[in-house]
C-alpha cells in the first residue's frame, strides 16, 4: 500500500518547495492522526489536485485544548521532494446525462478512478433534471476524495450542465478545436483509436438519445460507437466508455 | 424503450413453442400487472437466462381471491415467436476478489451489464473472506435481475470461490484449454486483442497481488495488463477490464 495522501487544493507550487514546513489543519489533520494513526517521521503524499505531487514527512501533531471537533487538530509536515505531473493523455471529457440520486456520486467516483479529465452533465430531450447546485457541490467533494483514493495528481473536473445543441455546435469547451466527438448508441461500431489528444464522449439518459439527436451528432462529425453487447445504465456506460477509449488510445 | 421482460429460468425450449400459452405466477406476474400496469394484448419479452428470447402477448391476469401477497397473482401469455441466441463472444470469465458488503452486488450488476460470462470470487494471499453462502444466493438474484434490466439472453454465471493456485494450474474451468489468461497489475501494458474466444481476467484485492503471485501468473502464461492510469477499486477495475477486453476483441 502507498503512503497516506493529503489533499491541499488551495496550495500552489511555491508552497511545495523542498524543505518547506507546512501546517495542515482541520479534517485532513485529524484524519491522518486519529484515523490513520500516523506518527512523527511517517511519510505522506501531498496532492493539490492540479498536478503537484509531493512527498512529505510528518512533524508535530497537536490538538488545541480550547478547540472543538475537527478544527482543533493540526499537524506540520516537511516537504522532501515535489514533482509536477502532466494530465492523462488523451484528455477525455465525459458528457453523460446525470443518473438519479446517489448513482451520480458513484459515477463521479468511478470516472475519477478510470482517468476521465472531466464530467459534464449532458442535457438532452429525455434527460431528467440535471443535479441541483447543492448536489454539484457534493460531487466536487466526491471527485476530490476519489483523487486521494486513486492517487490522481489532477482532480477530475465537474462541469456545468451542457445542452446537447451547444456540444454539437462544437463551440463547447469540451469539444474545442481538434477534439474527437463520439456518441454512444446501440448499433454503432466498437471504438477504434485514432490518436486524438482531446476526446468528448456523449452518453445519453436511460431513455436513450432520440433518432434526431443521433443524426444531429453524426452531422456534427461524431463517431457512433456501441460500447457493449447489452444495454447499460448511464453510470456503467460512462465508466466503461472511458476505460475503453483510454485503453484504445493509450495502446495505439 | 423495449418491451417489459419476464425471467423464467425454469423453462426450457419446449415451453416456448409459438402458440403455447404459459401461466406465470408470483412476483413476475404481480410486477407486470401492478407495477408496470401492462394490459391484455401488450407485448412482453420472455427470457430463460439460457439463450432463449421469446416475444409473447399478455392474456388474462387475475388475483386469486383467497391468495395472499405476490403468490396470489397470475397471468397467461401466448408465445408469438422465439429464438435461441449464442453467448457473447469472447466468453469472459472475471476472476475478481470480492469487494466488501454491498459493493459486491454493485459489481455483479455492472459485470452483467458490460457482458461478462461469469464472475468467480478469486481467493489470493490478501483477499478478505469470500462471500458467505447467503450472500452468494443474493448475488444469483442480482445477476438474474440485471439480465432482465439489460436484456441479456444469457444470465451471468456466479461461480464458486476460486483459489489463485487452482486458476494458475489452468485446470480451473474458467481457464480451460485454449483460454487466454490475463492479470491486471500496475506497470503492465494496455490490453491488446489476440482473437481468443475464452478469456480469464484476474483482478486482485484492494491490497493488490503479491510479487510472488504476479510472478506465478506470468510463469503460468498470463499476460500482465494495466487497465488505467490510476489505482481502481476492485469493482471498478473488474468492470473496466471487462469493457476494455470485450471491446478490443470485438473490434479486432
Amino acid at each position: 500500500m502507498g503512503a497516506h495522501r493529503v489533499y491541499l487544493p488551495d496550495l500552489g507550487p511555491a508552497d511545495f518547495e523542498p524543505g518547506t514546513v507546512l501546517e495542515i489543519g482541520g479534517q485532513e489533520a485529524r484524519h491522518a492522526v486519529r484515523v490513520k494513526r500516523l506518527r512523527q517521521g511517517d511519510k505522506l503524499e501531498l496532492l493539490n489536485g492540479q498536478g503537484l505531487r509531493a512527498v512529505a514527512v510528518l512533524g508535530e501533531s497537536r490538538k488545541c485544548p480550547t478547540g472543538h471537533g475537527k478544527a482543533a487538530w493540526s499537524v506540520t509536515v516537511r516537504i522532501e521532494s515535489v514533482g509536477q505531473e502532466p494530465q492523462v493523455c488523451p484528455r477525455l471529457h465525459v458528457l453523460a446525462c446525470a443518473p438519479k440520486l446517489t448513482r451520480v456520486e458513484d459515477m463521479v467516483d468511478q470516472l475519477s478512478q478510470v482517468g476521465a479529465a472531466a464530467w459534464w452533465p449532458l442535457v438532452t430531450r429525455h434527460t431528467i433534471a440535471p443535479p441541483k447546485a447543492g448536489r454539484m457541490d457534493k460531487l466536487e467533494r466526491v471527485a476530490a476524495e476519489a483523487a486521494k483514493q486513486c492517487g490522481r495528481a489532477w482532480t477530475m473536473e465537474i462541469g456545468e450542465p451542457a445542452p446537447l445543441a451547444d456540444v454539437l455546435s462544437t463551440t463547447h469547451r469540451a469539444v474545442g478545436p481538434g477534439a474527437r466527438l463520439v456518441i454512444a448508441h446501440p448499433g454503432g461500431a466498437p471504438y477504434s483509436a485514432n490518436g486524438s489528444k482531446e476526446i468528448a464522449i456523449l452518453i445519453g439518459p436511460e431513455a436513450g438519445f432520440t433518432d434526431d439527436e443521433v443524426d444531429a451528432a453524426r452531422r456534427a462529425g461524431a463517431t457512433v460507437c456501441a460500447l457493449g453487447p447489452h444495454l447499460m445504465r448511464v453510470g456503467t456506460a460512462a465508466v466503461v466508455a472511458s476505460g475503453v477509449i483510454l485503453n484504445a488510445e493509450r495502446s495505439r
